[in-house]
């Protein structure tokens, strides 16, 4: 059951690469006995950052890999040329079996393409797709595909149901999740050309599939697996992350307004900031990439050591409900 | 520039017709000495909400229409067999020249397909899209479709940007508002099919053309005008409504947790309420339907009185700043 795992870290991805990412493995070890960490990247960046802390020295090691995959970088050909790149080399770590999964908080679109060519599709999967959580009022829903495929076929789609209901259950614990696909509105005969081919093919699949899902239900939680095209994912995982920080930014300008305000956000600001926690994208850590044949899990590109901390512990969680086995059985 | 406006209002649209509507058509009289109302629907029923207000007797007029069209019915087959109903009644009140705009918080999916074969399209414009006005931190942003085009053209999308380029002109006042294609990343090659085949025809066209805009800013306002199919437009204007209000809901029950908090909501309350001004879908009355042959508004479902009010205030704003003939010269 604790079996030690090692996890790849790409100590080169994201805005706040080597420090926070670092940072972050350190305060892994040290918080989940079972985590063993293969840190990817400039060694001598990643020793400056290492001698900082004290820790078990025998659970942290280094891949050295000098290119940097950028995100304005075509993935597909950054994946094919910079083999000594950090994403390559941690991606190779699980295919070759020495880690059980790798952790980016770099180029999305090089992570899933590498993904993809490096470890592999499970067979029978069409396309693999990326799936974050985002919180809702009953806790968190799956939005998946956030991907690549941003012009899905219908059979994808039904395919991102059966993964993601997988995933759901043995993550979450819930089990035959609610399954909707995004839509413009509940009746059948709504939507896209897209949408109305996937449609009658989810009533038909093997998951709890409960129709159409209004975008002005999603907050509200009204189902936990949600159905879309990449493109459609983005948009709403990223116009979450916006809105929340708008609406935050408004309350937190109010409460500075004057005296009387101040006194007021004085009152307040321990119970708002317990109910406001869940919306915080950090603590939910990464999204896996679901379907293929190893853990890579992708971290927000702005991700600080904690949100790299509590990805590191998600991969224990993930790697033991054994998500790949149980969608190559049922793909 | 005074001149008294017609405009004709259904009275049978909406979650609180007639009662709301017909409060809010007695409010728009009152507050603008220009507007005179045509109320469309079941006679007897607007009668009844009529006598409840001292009013300009000669003000509001009511055509008698006794069929509604449902919100789950086929828009076209509706407007076709439907004659007798308030949108299509109302529709030709403008078709005719007998009113100068026409407001409907009923089917969008109706008063689109009306729009469009009743009052008809502006010779040369492809698709006519509904665009509403969604809030920012930097005031409103225009969305443009939110309406019936789910599968656009990449040229239906161009035009989209000049409809909704002077659209903003001229009823915002900012001279040659930035316009920007909703994407899910800043890079020219990024994007699903539809936005890298529109990309390089908006940068060609002859309005302010700022590149792609992600989802995660436009809340902070990156775009005056966001050009989208209407997939992607209604996703984020309900996605917008939907978490709005999820977390304005956090935030109410936050302020009545215990005594502390309610103290400190007491202290916040008005600056609070004045802040989120702004995010109240409600002040914004209504979305015109762009590039037809007249002024035709869709007021929201759930639209009260004081939003109808709003709306019936804005027509004249639209009707005085001539959009169509603006549109007409420039497409």
């Amino acid at each position: 059951m604790s079996a030690n795992i090692n996890i790849a870290l790409d100590a080169m991805g994201g805005d706040n690469a080597p420090l926070e990412i670092v940072k972050g493995a350190v305060e892994a070890i040290k918080s989940d006995k079972r985590i063993n960490i293969i840190l990817v990247g400039k060694e001598n960046e990643i020793n400056e950052e290492l001698k900082k802390y004290n820790y078990e020295k025998d659970r942290i090691e280094i891949l050295d890999a000098n290119e940097i995959i950028g995100f304005d970088e075509s993935p597909v050909k950054a994946i094919r040329k910079k083999k000594d790149s950090s994403i390559v080399k941690g991606l190779n770590l699980v295919k070759e079996g020495k880690a059980e999964a790798f952790v980016s908080a770099g180029s999305t679109g090089a992570l899933l393409a590498g993904g993809t060519f490096i470890v592999g599709r499970i067979k029978g999967v069409e396309r693999p797709a990326l799936a974050p959580f985002i919180p809702t009022q009953k806790g968190v829903s799956l939005l998946i595909d956030c991907g690549a495929n941003v012009d899905s076929k219908a059979s994808y789609l039904v395919q991102y149901g059966k993964m993601g209901s997988i995933y759901y259950e043995n993550v979450i614990g819930v089990k035959d999740p609610k399954v909707g696909i995004i839509n413009i509105g509940v009746e059948e005969e709504k939507g896209n050309k897209l949408v109305k081919e996937a449609f009658p093919l989810m009533k038909e699949a093997d998951f709890n599939f409960i129709g159409s899902v209004e975008a002005r239900d999603i907050p509200s939680g009204a189902a936990e697996v949600l159905v879309c095209d990449a493109f459609v994912g983005n948009i709403i995982l990223k116009h979450t992350e916006g809105f929340g920080k708008t609406l935050l930014g408004v309350l937190k300008g109010t409460m500075m307004k004057n005296t009387i305000t101040k006194i007021g956000s004085l009152l307040l600001k321990k119970s708002l900031k317990e109910a406001l926690k869940p919306y915080d994208y950090k603590q939910y850590g990464g999204a896996p990439m679901l379907g293929i044949e190893g853990l890579v899990v992708k971290a927000h590109g702005s991700a600080d050591a904690n949100t790299i901390k509590n990805t590191l512990i998600q991969c224990v969680k993930f790697s033991e409900a054994d998500i790949k086995e149980k969608i190559k059985e049922n793909i």
